[in-house]
């Protein structure tokens, strides 16, 4: 998506250890007008009628799976919360989740009530590097019995494994930039 | 806002301990047209042509904040982050927040590169009771600098004292849907 490359060109910074901020734009400030454009992509990219809802995690998948949603006839968008917490409640799926980026563990929780068989799940994240969150997010909802329509990143840091590993598995993961490296600060794409 | 009043009653669930859980629509499943509804009434009760951002707080203010800033000519929307750990950097604005419904600490940050004295500020988020996130965001509001055009809450517990005491202080408060009481289980609005 080019209007997005552009923009991380612009507007992204590069720290340290493989970090790059765009905190400017889509998880601190969000610009609501870029995010209508990405939805649409993500509808573009994901075609298919059957999907019903839009699963995202907290806190900054929200913003971006619901105003995508609006491009999916306005599918509900059920957000994952991450707790410290065990989940001992048989009402909650739950996945344990280890963040590379934080080496914290934590769980990723949904409710019950609010996910099933009978759903067709397009899954949403801002970031996928290592996938560890997505693969809780998918765990999900191979739990919940629901179908999975595909997995829609905003940016994959291609030089970690995640995205590679997936698509190896055969999930239907479209990232709308793949970043494959941001070596001595110059963020290159994957074409 | 009827619809709102509607909602609540149909699918809102009380709780022990004065809890009422809106979690089947607008913050664990987000029902994407009712969030189009409320930002029209956002729009409608705040009028003001120089609202140019919409404050928030992580995680259940994002949804809504985003949806409602199409209503404000897709102005940008900031959300604030909650943190455990205290700020020594000085490129965050950051207040203490005390949770009366959990019992926790926390710091809420903004970074400064987001909020300054050229915005006009509305704050958005999903509940009101004690007002202690409110105050937070208010706070950061007047650190920054920024015009603040008002406060925006869709579920405000009146038998809870944050709303009357901000009233009282003449900040331009609007909530969607006031509960007095819900008592046995039974929700009484405010007219």
């Amino acid at each position: 998506m080019e209007l997005l490359k552009e923009r991380i060109l612009r507007d992204g910074k590069v720290k340290e250890g493989g970090i790059l901020k765009v905190d400017s734009f889509l998880n601190h400030r969000m610009d609501i007008s870029l995010l209508q454009e990405i939805g649409k992509e993500f509808r573009r990219l994901f075609p298919q009628k059957e999907i019903n809802k839009i699963l995202t995690i907290e806190a900054s998948g929200i913003g971006i799976a619901a105003i995508t949603a609006q491009y999916f006839g306005n599918a509900d968008v059920v957000f994952a919360k991450k707790t410290k917490s065990k989940n001992l409640d048989g009402e909650l799926y739950s996945v344990p989740v280890e963040s590379y980026t934080r080496g914290t563990r934590f769980e990723v929780e949904v409710s019950k009530k609010f996910l099933d068989e009978k759903d067709c799940i397009l899954i949403i994240d801002d970031f996928l590097a290592h996938g560890q969150a997505l693969k809780g997010l998918m765990e999900i909802v191979r739990q919940s019995g629901a179908a999975l329509a595909g997995c829609g990143i905003v940016i994959e840091k291609g030089f970690q494994d995640g995205g590679r590993i997936l698509r190896e598995q055969g999930v239907n993961l479209q990232s709308l930039a793949i970043i494959d490296s941001i070596e001595g600060g110059k963020i290159t794409f994957r074409n």
